[in-house]
């Protein structure tokens, strides 16, 4: 074991009682593989009383993260807290001269800039591939697989809490709050679940994929995002008799003002690959100048398939370790060559609209006159019969391509109509 | 350009022109993520005078694969010939300490392991991603990404000529011979179609990842193979009929008595992520030990995305020579721990039977008689009217999980039976 790769961890919980248990067990096939053995030499956990599904040793586990962070015997550090001093502790490593492997998004999307510099400058590695999507390889595929490409576009279900929800809806097993409700009984959803529902998650992640696809520095706070919280069971009735599936996307574009990024639910045909991936699953579809489109699909979270991520970074680093290389975190460094998010209401994209509207001559006539005036073509009407739902009748309206500055007026106008009940909602549409 | 990587290319063919493309042209993003350069210092062609539509520069085509072989300005050798003596290129190339990065699945298959050992005994890389699949990064996928995991099994459409086939057939677009005329027209299939349309092609490839995944050492030659020639449109109506889609499968999957590997026809449900791969595209979907199910899915062949893979080992050649690190090939050597390829006569499957019967009283009694002297339980018939071809009527039998030994004897001897008219055809069921 003379050349075993010290590891040090901060946090033990899933996912990081996951990666010991990969470590400790290493399949056979690893072990057979690289030819890299790897000691915990510490853990920081918050309760160090507390009983643990495996067995480090004595000594191993402590309370405090600079244990971990100031050990010698300590070559990579694995962080996987989510907890607020993630951010120093991950800093303060990597300024310590240790490579770093985490899971933590926020962390990435955030201050990925300063890290991967510090990084570079120390002569140490950053990885992150558990960030995204869980097990799959997405992060490495981009820094590596595709490195020939010029990535046009990129498309996401990278939350699978929201997926959850939707593929829930979708078979009609209830309305948006009682299938909220459900998830967080059966633990798919977090009992404060905003970041999930509210598409933050899915903005952090797509900040990261979008910084190694397009060269963009921007954060999660520069994307637009749009949670699911205000989806319908109506909504997806609606869309499913026109052909759709409704998704939340995390979606990143190259557009002539640079780099289209946004978070939304969206209509999906039918039949494209990613209206079918279901439940909590993760998709990424990519397409490159070279390949065309290519689609990952996977478990985009849960212990073992995020400590698979975390061990298979471990693995690339010990690998390049005994291989005397030196930190492979340049491409990374996103210099002069920087691409900008460009702003939401350039985008040009399909719109949904659906209102309820008063049962009288002449509603349509005033909703279009304001479509009209905004330079958004209508492509199809559907005027329902009247139902229950008193003296009015839903309309829904599908336009051809318009610009989203000019589609948010128009939603303003015609939300201001007395004939239209309670505001227009809108869907974006979207092809991949 | 102190830095620049030495290539030495053999063919300048559809594959070796769209490399040089890359290398030329290199998007802004490979330059900047990778600082990199290449120099493409020699390329052997088979006719030198031939016009092309890269400029290589003055002295840089030349006429022998020796020149290419023998130039101390070349470090790294790309084989793209698919000619006969690539093997003797490649070993060649190794022997005289160069790395190697080559599409060629024939080799890699045949003459992997004593490849990867020179490689290994010279401290030089032999690089294939481009040798399966296409663009689609499921070697490195396999070899890093999912490092962590015991794999347990793993099913793919590798070969585009016959998914375009079936895909045209299941649309009702022909019958085999026309469709594969179509394709041969359309350049989607070749001249002599026998490697792709027996499943050899797809039996070389699955190989290669049964290396990579399970470690075993067999060659396509100890595959199971059986390809989409004898295909009617009939059979996949049939199969349409019971929800199922007919698709060329390469499957391997870990079994208490080895590993199974085989290439065949598969009855797919519609709904399954296999099913729905269409016309030329390639999927390859792995169940991991931590990861679970993963699906990869892409263009599996042509010019540029099999030029993106070649340029994506390149630049993790070219990068990990920057980085000072030896070679890499270690997890390719296969040692005392190899697993063997199990006896297909041992493998359990799921059957669908058709023939067609003389319609009088007691065949299906006969026929189940059989089955059942076998050990073979059936799961579901279905008998036809009488429809335009005279006395017979079609019997489809679809059984439970049988040995696949016992089903050949019991199609022997039901091909026996008098009342049953031109023999079964038998298609095996897959669940993914």
């Amino acid at each position: 074991m003379s050349n075993a790769i010290g590891i040090g961890m901060i946090g033990l919980g899933t996912v990081g009682t996951g990666v010991v248990q990969l470590l400790q067990d290493a399949p056979s096939a690893m072990r057979r593989r690289r030819h890299v053995d790897f000691a915990i030499r510490r853990v920081a956990v918050r309760d160090v009383g507390k009983a643990r599904d495996v067995d480090l040793g004595a000594g191993v586990v402590v309370a405090d993260a600079r244990q971990v962070l100031e050990d010698p015997s300590v070559q990579i550090v694995v962080e996987l807290t989510g907890a607020a001093p993630a951010y120093e502790w991950i800093r303060a490593a990597l300024q310590a001269g240790k490579s770093v492997v985490t899971a933590n998004k926020a962390v990435i999307a955030l201050h990925g800039a300063e890290l991967f510099a510090i990084a570079l400058d120390r002569g140490v590695d950053l990885m992150f591939e558990a960030s995204v999507a869980g097990g799959i390889p997405i992060i490495r595929s981009l820094r590596n697989g595709l490195v020939a490409n010029r990535v046009e576009s990129l498309h996401g279900i990278l939350n699978g809490t929201t997926n959850y929800i939707l593929t829930r809806m979708t078979r009609r097993e209830g309305d948006y709050a009682d299938i909220l409700a459900d998830a967080q009984k059966e633990g798919y959803a977090e009992p404060d679940p905003t970041a999930d529902v509210s598409g933050a998650d899915a903005a952090s992640k797509l900040a990261i994929l979008s910084r190694i696809a397009f060269h963009t520095t921007g954060t999660a706070a520069d994307i637009y995002c749009e949670g699911i919280e205000r989806i319908e069971a109506s909504d997806i009735e609606f869309a499913g008799e026109l052909g759709y599936t409704i998704k939340l996307l995390a979606i990143a574009r190259l557009v002539p003002g640079g780099v289209e990024a946004r978070v939304h639910p969206v209509m999906l045909r039918h039949d494209s690959q990613l209206a079918n991936i279901h439940a909590e699953q993760n998709a990424i579809e990519i397409v490159g100048s070279a390949v065309g489109t290519q689609v990952f699909t996977g478990a985009g979270a849960g212990k073992m398939p995020t400590a698979s991520a975390v061990v298979a970074d471990l693995v690339e680093l010990a690998e390049r370790k005994s291989a005397g290389a030196s930190t492979a975190i340049g491409d990374m460094i996103v210099g002069d060559e920087a691409a900008h998010f460009a702003p939401m209401e350039d985008a040009e994209l399909r719109y949904f609209l659906r209102m309820q509207v008063a049962d009288q001559p002449g509603v349509l006539a005033q909703v279009a006159r304001i479509l009209a005036e905004h330079q958004i073509s209508i492509s199809s009407v559907l005027q329902k019969e009247r139902g229950l739902q008193g003296d009015t009748v839903p309309l829904v309206i599908v336009t051809h391509k318009a610009r989203e500055g000019s589609m948010q007026q128009a939603v303003s106008a015609i939300d201001g109509l007395a004939l239209v009940d309670g505001g227009v909602r809108l869907i974006r549409m979207e092809t991949t």
